[in-house]
């Protein structure tokens, strides 16, 4: 075209170049386009017959322009004033003067909006058709970026608040040269070097630091969590053996056994001299814990216990230490005295000799790979008659007497258990700290990523970091906010464990299934969205996603099965007011509950009902009382369902099936009102401003996706209308959208040292 | 107290021992309970002073019974007819009169009812309490079992349909000795493993399979389909390197060349003597493929062509077959020819010699070990000018002429581009087709594992197979009836692929685009719950839920990441009006949408909203209309929004960005109801009746488990009525309740042979 006689002889035609190039140059020429544009051409007037005819020629669909044509067009309309001129119609303009030696008054008014006509009913509409030709297309989402208010090292200081020393101390040693990552591959060398690392840390004392001094301890259980939480920035491997010889063995004799066992094992399991096991779960019996079957027979004439697994399925499966390294392990068994079943209790027996056999009567079977935490030993154990003393019988809960008689402080078997496993809720605690620290590594690669990632854009303008995408804020920013809350909410739960009375130990120890279920769940959906984030960075094994979802993802089922775990919760809320009431009819309880609830549905005014402003839904008590009133509620329907259907004659095993469903709800909601009370103490504690200012967004963004996420729920109730629930949907897009530029401060503020990240994406120039 | 002689001389006072037992047995005895009891002897004028202080002796918190008495107190109940005496005033009574010598005859009705009572205001009520002593204790949730009406063979035969001779052949050879697994561990003997399985079934023609006649092939692509889905039902590498060979290499070249590279590749890719590689994307560009770097230059003087790496991240990335086996690739680069960029076309370039040393100018590095799909060898490839003939560019779409000068039949890179990518899309049918098959996988071996496993029960009853409790079941059976409309709406998109015209070509990309993210999604979520529903067993490598898992995830990556196609398909379905009015002013586009959902208002009448009545709920045309409601509503409320936006003068870019998530629910409501109506479609066409009723009821299941699942959305709109949302949740709970009877002969109709599914929960004893 551009080289042809007839554009020389009427540089008028030049005006039609834009439009042409614009339509030939997205995608193919559609009929409509081609038709609207040859009625357009006959309206013209002005054309001869002949540029009638050339016209016509380039808007063939069947004879396409050739890409090398088409390119060329563009160079020419190049040529003119893309800045200034907006529509295609002025750059037309534009080429017809330069074409016409800078005379471009050949050409009247009607003709000129008879183009910009056109080009309006075609849809090529201002900036948007222009970007066709101009470079530099700036836009909102391309401009937005990482700016933070606040200081890292402030805020890092407000996380670690009095455990700073602790984890100064572990971080001193997992950035050192010797903590190298156990490559991935052979079991048995993973296994060692996991083994080598618990090494260093006994050295240094981490490994004792619970137990009493004279035991070479530091006495300092709160120390041991932070322990835990901080090496878990490291190999979760390293994380899970450690916690399986210093909190499983070490803790079960220490908790379990009196200052005779004490004496005789702790300072050399805190040593790792003596590695062992806690040998509680058989492979009939892992949620049901109580109902394990190994035998711990009495006999009286040499004052022996005989440890036996009675069936293959008895035997204890999953157990840390068990497979390579341990010599001993605690055994959960029930206690038998002249065949009369006592119970479960707790029995230290030896396992492999200090050559790595098996002791007599012992078989241990390896678990072989798993989908994780391929640096732990795992294995299954079986008893042929075992015998052990009775002196290794650890009986701080239940013991036997120089007579041979069973004896202990609590009547009930099953209240015995409980008390005992009571002890051992530490677990629930430590468990959820490491999934929070694996879940700040995962968060801080994703978002390291995201900010540095570019991909797409604006029509001739540069990528855009993907964080700028709502989708990847949505994706990434509610969970950083989570994150924040939970560590709160875990410290909060450590504080209330160590300070634990005898009135108040059942609600901690729901508090700590509660927040041990809720944390690992969100462990595993957030780093499986940081999985899918990072695309197929993600899944190289070098950016450490992969063994971070790998080695967590059994923290759903470690210490308790979640869906049975917040079903405890329920039960335990369903019943606390038992105590508070002092009456064990439990209709009478649910009566309670259903009273109380319906004081608080006055709650329900029609003004806030649909209140949609900003003041509104960002404030914390508005939050609160939506969360308290979705606890208090789901807990209340629970107990008259309850009530309804064991009053209509339903067996109360089937009532609690049917409102499974219903009873891990009130789990949850329990959770997230105490995750935003601590949220919002924080905010209320924390003395910096700046600091201050992000957290108190943060709790915002917690709350009002929390609500996002349940306003089904509330929609059911009435609590909220439509309008009310589509607002916060805004809010939450839009805090997403200002907390992004806060986010890389943000994970900053985990401070993980760069050799425990050790994600290529995340560290390095990226 | 059993031996006491207070006893003895008063047998009466034996009706206070189930009492005395059963407040002491299950846990602590409270204060309310001590003060409770107390009362009621101070009531019972009959019992002596001394009476009175031997009963009391028994109810002092401080001074617990010791657990051997306990057990001897049930001992002597036990000598009652517990199954007679339902509550423990009788258990009393029958007690007393043995004691008594049969003559209980000395106690009047008045004592009776104040036991009663007692019993009554200490929440002793019935079966419950009773449960204590009785064993056997029966329940619904005990009882529930499986059974099935239907025939497995029936329900495998509309499953595979016409595919059924091919699977049959596949099956024969995957069942054989030579597929074994490969072992996890070592990197390059899982490679090596891989590849000879590879070679087994190239050497079953299974590679050549598409590709025509003339080349060793069936030109069956349909056939091809089925081999990739059943091949997914043993190990997932050996898929995609099959995949990566027959599937990108063999298919890029048969698409994307002409007859002289037919001719001289297609026959020696389909034996597998030519193992080659399908380089697209690059390091900084995954999923804006279109802004790839690499370079190929044509040189006019000898007529070949250099290709070009420009700088480090510009290397092909990810690349399947690089890092070991792959001689050539497919490498996509952009075009240049005198200066001018013609965007992206493919060219078969060599990488590597037969001896496995690298062509020179080329330089390949190993991806590493990954998350999953170690036996695919991926690498990272960069071109130092390696040139090839020009000849061996391929040439379908475009290609350089005699004069040197550039030729296609499509003028717009942008459009050629995505019609090359187009003829490449059967790889988002085969990559869900696989992802589908390993979730029916996952399926079978956690739905057989929940049969098996007992856990927990009824008081003294025995334990329950897991899958009969409700949560349990609402984990497993809606993915399973997900499942079953999966696999008819997939056969759905093959078809439609294969049939396709140049008129609905985008349709139907837009289809597989959604179709894919949609299941890769649903696969890596289901897969996740069935490792959750399997606890520890499913952790271990053993039971391949967790290579399933780690195979799978990088499905939501592989052939476009999911996110960003949900939007291409919500860009597809708001655009496809324009050739519905052949107009390509959005504007105009989008108030059509607007206007067209107006009437689909219509259908919310109040009573419809709040109908709960079973058949209603369980109506076909209900589900249908309300999936329909929200798919046109969300598409027109998100024409509505960037129409506004744009109108407000936003830039086009920034409008959908801040729309992300709107766009990715228009998607998605539109897959759902694509499978919706594919699900009730295969209803109407089975024939077999008790085949017809449950895959009838596994419809309903999906429906209503979809609506639930999205009834925020529904509440929101108005559409329905909280009380419609709870009582199709409860129908849900209800269809999941009768389906679990069906769940294992619904997952042995997947037909999975042993061998395969090679779990050992699954398959052996368990």
């Amino acid at each position: 075209m551009i080289h042809s006689e007839q554009l020389k002889n009427n540089p008028k035609l030049y005006m039609f170049l834009p439009i042409y190039y614009t339509l030939w140059a997205d995608s193919i020429l559609t009929p409509v386009e081609q038709n609207t544009m040859k009625e357009f051409l006959d309206s013209q007037e002005w054309l001869s017959q002949s540029d009638q005819k050339f016209l016509l020629e380039y808007l063939d669909p069947k004879k396409p322009i050739k890409p090398k044509e088409l390119k060329d067009w563009k160079k020419t309309i190049l040529t003119a004033d893309i800045t200034k001129n907006k529509t295609l119609t002025d750059l037309g303009l534009d080429l017809f003067a330069k074409h016409a030696n800078g005379d471009a008054s050949n050409i009247d008014a009607d003709t000129i909006s008879g183009f910009r006509a056109a080009e309006q009913k075609l849809g090529m509409i201002g900036n948007e058709v222009n970007y066709i030709f101009q470079e530099g297309h700036e836009t909102v989402t391309g401009n937005h970026a990482e700016s933070s208010d606040f200081e890292v090292a402030k805020m890092t200081a407000i996380l670690e608040g009095d455990d700073a020393e602790v984890i100064r101390k572990v971080k001193a040693v997992i950035k050192s040269a010797d903590f190298k990552y156990p490559v991935n591959g052979d079991l048995s060398q993973q296994r060692d070097d996991v083994y080598q690392l618990c090494l260093i840390l006994a050295k240094h004392g981490f490994g004792s630091w619970a137990f009493p001094k004279a035991y070479g301890g530091q006495d300092d259980m709160k120390g041991y969590f932070a322990i835990m939480e901080t090496l878990s920035l490291h190999d979760l491997s390293m994380v899970i053996k450690f916690g399986v010889q210093f909190g499983l063995w070490g803790m079960s004799v220490f908790f379990l056994g009196s200052e005779r066992h004490h004496k005789k094992y702790l300072k050399d399991i805190g040593t790792l001299l003596l590695p062992g096991c806690f040998a509680m779960t058989e492979t009939n019996h892992g949620s049901n814990v109580k109902g394990i079957e190994t035998t711990a027979t009495y006999n009286h004439e040499d004052k022996t216990i005989t440890i036996n697994t009675p069936h293959d399925k008895a035997c204890k499966e999953y157990i840390g230490n068990a497979a390579v390294h341990g010599q001993m392990a605690t055994v959960f068994a029930k206690l038998i005295i002249d065949d009369t079943d006592y119970g479960v209790s707790a029995f230290v027996v030896p396992i492999r000799r200090k050559d790595g056999t098996n002791q007599p009567g012992v078989r241990i079977e390896d678990c072989g790979p798993k989908m994780g935490l391929n640096g732990v030993d795992n294995g299954k154990i079986w008893f042929d008659n075992v015998v052990i003393s009775a002196e290794d019988m650890l009986d701080k809960f239940a013991g036997i007497d120089e007579k041979g008689e069973f004896i202990s402080p609590i009547t009930s078997d099953n209240r015995r258990f409980f008390t005992m496993l009571g002890t051992l809720v530490g677990g629930r605690i430590g468990i959820p700290r490491s999934g929070l620290s694996a879940t700040k590594s995962g968060l801080t690669i994703a978002i390291r990523y995201a900010n540095r990632r570019r991909q797409f854009g604006p029509q001739s303008g540069e990528e855009v970091p993907i964080l700028n995408y709502r989708l990847h804020q949505r994706r990434l920013l509610p969970p950083l906010a989570t994150a924040y809350g939970l560590h709160f909410s875990l410290k909060y739960l450590t504080d209330r464990f160590l300070n634990r009375s005898e009135e108040d130990a059942q609600e901690i120890e729901a508090l700590a299934a509660g927040l041990k279920a809720y944390t690992t769940w969100f462990t595993t959906a957030t780093l499986q969205e940081c999985r899918e984030a990072c695309g197929g960075k993600g899944y190289l094994f070098e950016n450490r996603i992969s063994s971070l979802k790998a080695d967590t993802d059994v923290y759903t089922t470690f210490e308790g099965d979640n869906t049975v775990l917040m079903q405890l919760v329920a039960k335990n809320r369903l019943t606390e007011f038992k105590q508070e009431f002092n009456n064990i009819n439990l209709v009478t309880v649910f009566n309670y509950i259903t009273d109380k609830a319906k004081v608080s549905i006055t709650e329900k005014n029609p003004i806030i009902v649909r209140n949609t402003d900003t003041e509104h839904l960002l404030d914390f008590d508005f939050h609160m009382k939506a969360f308290e009133y979705r606890e208090e509620t789901i807990l209340s329907t629970a107990a008259q369902r309850l009530k309804r259907l064991i009053g209509e004659g339903m067996d109360s095993f089937d009532a609690f099936n049917v409102s499974g469903h219903h009873l891990v709800n009130v789990g949850k909601a329990y959770i997230e009102r105490i995750i935003l009370e601590q949220f919002q103490a924080q905010v209320e504690n924390t003395k910096d401003p700046e600091c201050k200012k992000v957290i108190y967004k943060l709790a915002q963004l917690f709350a009002l996706h929390t609500i996002e996420k349940n306003r089904g729920w509330y929609l059911e109730q009435d609590y909220m209308d439509g309008v009310k629930t589509k607002a916060i949907r805004k809010m939450v897009n839009q805090l997403s959208w200002e907390l992004r530029k806060e986010a890389i401060a943000l994970t900053d503020a985990f401070d993980i040292p760069d050799n425990c990240l050790a994600a290529e994406i995340a560290v390095s120039g990226g």
